[in-house]
C-alpha cells in the first residue's frame, strides 16, 4: 500500500485522518463542552465550512474521532474459561474507558445524549451495542461449549455484564476494579454456570 | 399545624418551596440545558442573588427541586414474595423516573454529572445510593425469610439490579418495560434463590 501514489481518495483519507486527530487532542485538552468546531479548524488549518460540510455537529465530528480509537483490544480472548476470559477483559477495558484518548470524549457524547435522542441512538448502536454483542458472542461460545447452561436466552444477561460496569463507572464515585469484576462474575456465574 | 401562625420559618420554607416549584416547572418546560438561574429568579419574582445566596449553581438548585418531588412512592411493598415485590416497584417506578416532573431534570443532572465529579458524587449519594440501598434492604428480608440463599453478601446484587436498569434508560434506546424487568429478575433468581 505505501507504494502507491497519493491519489485523491488517499490524500483525502490523510486528511480526514489528521482532522480527527485533531478533535481527538483538542477534546483532551479541553473537555466536551469547551470544545468548538471552530478551535478544530483554526488548529487543523482548515475552514470551518469544510468541517461543517461533512459534520453537522461537534457530536458527529466526535462520534468518528472516537470510532478512530476505539480498538480492537477491546475483543474478548477464548482461552476455554469464560469467566477468565470476561475477567480479563473487563478489567482491560475499564482504564482504556475511562482514560484519555476514549474516556472523556465518551463521557462527553454520553452527556450530550442525554438531551439529544437521535445521539443516543447512534451512540448505542456504534460503541455500547458492539460491547454488548461481542460478550454475548463470548458467552454463548460458552454455552455452545457446555460451561453455561443450555437452552437460556444470554441476551440479556449480556446487556447486564455491561450495564453494570457502566452505570458504576458512569453514576457512581466506585472504581471498575477487580473487587466489582469478581462480585459480578460471582452473580454471572452463580445464575448460568453449569457447575453452580 | 395549619392552626400555628405564620413565623418566619414558616414563611421561609413556603418561599423555598414556591421556589423549588418554578424551578421545577420551568426545567420542565425549556430543558436542563436552556434553565438559568436569572429565568427562576423572574418567574419567581426574586432576585438573582437572592437565589444565588443559598443555592451556588444551578445543579445545587435543581438537587433541591428534585429532592423534593423524588417520593416515597418508589418504595418496596413486602408481601413476602421478593420477586413479585422487585417487579412491581421496577415498573411503577420506570415511568416516574422517565417522565416529568422527575425524568428530563434527572437526566439533566446526570448528563452535567459526567463534566462535575463533585455533583456525580452528590447525586450518587442523594438518588442512586438510596434507590441501592432500598433494594438491598428489600432483598435482605428476603434472605432472612430463606427466599434467597443465605451467606451470600448481596450489596452488589442490589447495584446489578439497579445498575442495568440505569443503563438502559440512559444508554439505549429500549425501554424498561416488562420483558426487561422479567429477564432482570429471571437472572437475579438463578443466581439467589433457594429454588433455583
Amino acid at each position: 500500500m505505501s507504494d502507491q501514489p497519493a491519489t485523491p481518495r488517499r490524500r483525502g483519507a490523510a486528511r480526514t485522518n489528521a482532522l480527527l486527530q485533531v478533535t481527538l487532542d483538542l477534546a483532551t485538552e479541553v473537555g466536551y463542552t469547551g470544545l468548538t468546531i471552530e478551535a478544530v479548524a483554526r488548529r487543523a488549518g482548515v475552514g470551518k465550512h469544510t468541517i461543517y460540510r461533512r459534520w453537522p455537529s461537534k457530536a458527529a465530528l466526535l462520534l468518528d474521532a472516537l470510532s478512530r480509537v476505539w480498538t480492537t483490544d477491546l475483543d474478548y480472548h477464548d482461552t476455554g474459561d469464560v469467566r477468565a476470559d470476561l475477567r480479563e477483559q473487563f478489567l482491560r477495558s475499564a482504564p482504556a474507558l475511562a482514560s484519555p484518548p476514549i474516556g472523556p470524549v465518551y463521557r462527553g457524547l454520553i452527556a450530550e445524549a442525554q438531551s439529544d435522542p437521535a445521539l443516543r441512538a447512534t451512540l448505542h448502536e456504534r460503541f455500547l451495542l458492539t460491547v454488548e454483542k461481542r460478550t454475548l458472542d463470548r458467552i454463548t461460545r460458552a454455552q455452545h461449549a457446555g460451561e453455561l447452561v443450555a437452552g437460556v436466552d444470554l441476551e440479556f444477561a449480556a446487556e447486564v455484564l455491561c450495564g453494570t460496569l457502566y452505570y458504576r463507572h458512569l453514576l457512581s464515585t466506585r472504581p471498575v476494579d477487580e473487587d466489582a469484576v469478581d462480585n459480578l462474575l460471582d452473580m454471572f456465574m452463580a445464575a448460568y454456570s453449569i457447575a453452580r
